[in-house]
């Protein structure tokens, strides 16, 4: 049996990445009015979640839920959308993943390939002053080949890096990863680029999302995604996790002592504006444990 | 923002303690005939589980769901009952609290009260080579009195080993702790009783259960408790949760290369036993991921 080890040391500060008007809504069956979006992004920006995933501009015929993407864009709270683009966050997302197979079978080409398309996107948004984030899928592993290599997630990440993004977020797509396999991807992932420019995407699929976020954090890892009330069932199982909510990610950031500049309570009340709204229960048991003392003080 | 810090060591191996026929089932509002206890308990078993909390001795006044104890422990299937006893474990529990005001409020009388009404029962445990496994409630917060200081689980830990606990199961009652006060917590008890004496009871409560129980392995704790299908839900909010999941407990240990000897696959058949009994879904995001694919193998 191991002995004592020395306690490991956490990021003073955490950055959190919400997802869940963009990433989440995307993969929850129900529709939601282009107003409720954007009462949903006001009242998370109004919680002090200063980076806010808004819409996506894909082909409405894949993606339905976000055909409304200029509408929501245009009719943000002008407070809320002045203090995101004062933030700085007036940036665009490319994406690509860390299995050959995963790339293939979803857009038909190659890894390298799916990069090479992106760079004049990265040129133009250099040009523009706009920043790029870089999404890493499938970095703990893949629906189609099982496991994927860390060194095939650091060598993508790499690329995007020398591409010009600002901040690269390594998902784990399918929510396998364990605290071990994060920490090789990690280690392998922060010896091409610096961790100051790394983000973690972690899925609650099999309950793991909080422990791997604790080895992210432990390895220096700073900006993390998650996603309101866990918005995003997972796409493979009906009943089962997609996103880790964003009240449980701070509920432990919190404990841990460490500084997010949100406010727990007002994502709770966002977290309840909308999954009223899709008529479902929480993905966040934190919001779940506090439901009582919440209604009690309506 | 911290640096990379030295990567934990684990334990190479970890003992799982079940505990749904008994703290789980304890806690549903749903009743289980004898005869579905046997079968549960022979199935957990049968998965190379080799410590199992099968009833409880208390008076069915109270607590009217192990009413049946008599005929649970003299029923359970010969085989695993001998694997039980050849593994040494007859053995019986006693219970304190680390919150002042909990004692008080539950049972009447101050936690040094509560422990000294023990002593008689582990001398004659003694006398007879029965193991007696002390339990320690409320060791990261007590709903009555909020905080908890890590001196006072300290304290109470130390008591039981001097008399005579052979192993001391610091539980987290309502399931508030998170990594920090795991840590603050483990490391002062630590210091009064050696580690492998010690282990820990998380509650998924706040969906901190993984990540704690992550801080408690990186300090070298190898025993941990947890509940099938995350049997026994919070008595203190309608659909949150309670016990963590033996089989999303089984997923993080076995990812970090840690042996158990328990079949997951096994556990998952319990857990769907139980909780088509019960008629509520699994609280194991493991087992809720994996059904489609459990199903199409039947």
């Amino acid at each position: 049996m191991a002995t004592a080890t020395p306690s490991a040391t956490y990021p003073r500060s955490v950055k959190i990445v919400e997802v869940g008007p963009r990433d989440g809504l995307q993969n929850e069956k129900t529709m939601v009015s282009t107003e409720n979006k954007v009462k949903l992004i006001d009242l998370l920006s109004d919680s002090g979640l200063s980076a806010i995933e808004a819409t996506s501009f894909v082909s409405p015929k894949w993606v339905p839920q976000m055909a409304d993407n200029s509408d929501v864009l245009k009719r943000i709270n002008r407070k809320g959308f002045d203090s995101a683009i004062a933030a700085g966050a007036q940036e665009v997302a490319i994406f690509g993943a860390a299995s050959e197979a995963f790339s293939l079978k979803n857009i038909n080409c190659s890894i390298e390939e799916s990069l090479e398309r992106f760079r004049p996107v990265c040129e133009k948004a250099s040009d523009l002053g706009i920043r790029v984030r870089g999404y890493v899928s499938c970095v703990l592993g893949c629906p189609y080949q099982g496991p994927v290599e860390p060194s095939a997630v650091a060598a993508v990440a790499l690329k995007m890096l020398e591409m010009g993004c600002y901040e690269i977020s390594l998902g784990d797509t399918i929510g396998v990863g364990n605290p071990a396999s994060t920490l090789a991807m990690l280690q392998a992932t922060k010896q091409v680029v610096p961790v100051d420019r790394l983000a973690v995407h972690f899925h609650d699929t099999y309950g793991q999302a909080l422990s791997n976020m604790l080895i992210a954090l432990q390895e220096g890892v700073a900006v993390v995604d998650s996603s309101v009330a866990g918005l995003g069932g997972c796409p493979y199982a009906s009943g089962a996790s997609g996103n880790v909510a964003t009240e449980d990610v701070l509920y432990m950031l919190h404990g841990l002592g460490i500084e997010t500049g949100v406010d727990l309570q007002k994502v709770m009340a966002a977290g309840d504006f909308i999954t009223n709204l899709l008529g479902r229960s929480s993905g966040s048991k934190v919001a779940l444990a506090m439901a009582p003392r919440r209604k009690s003080h309506l």
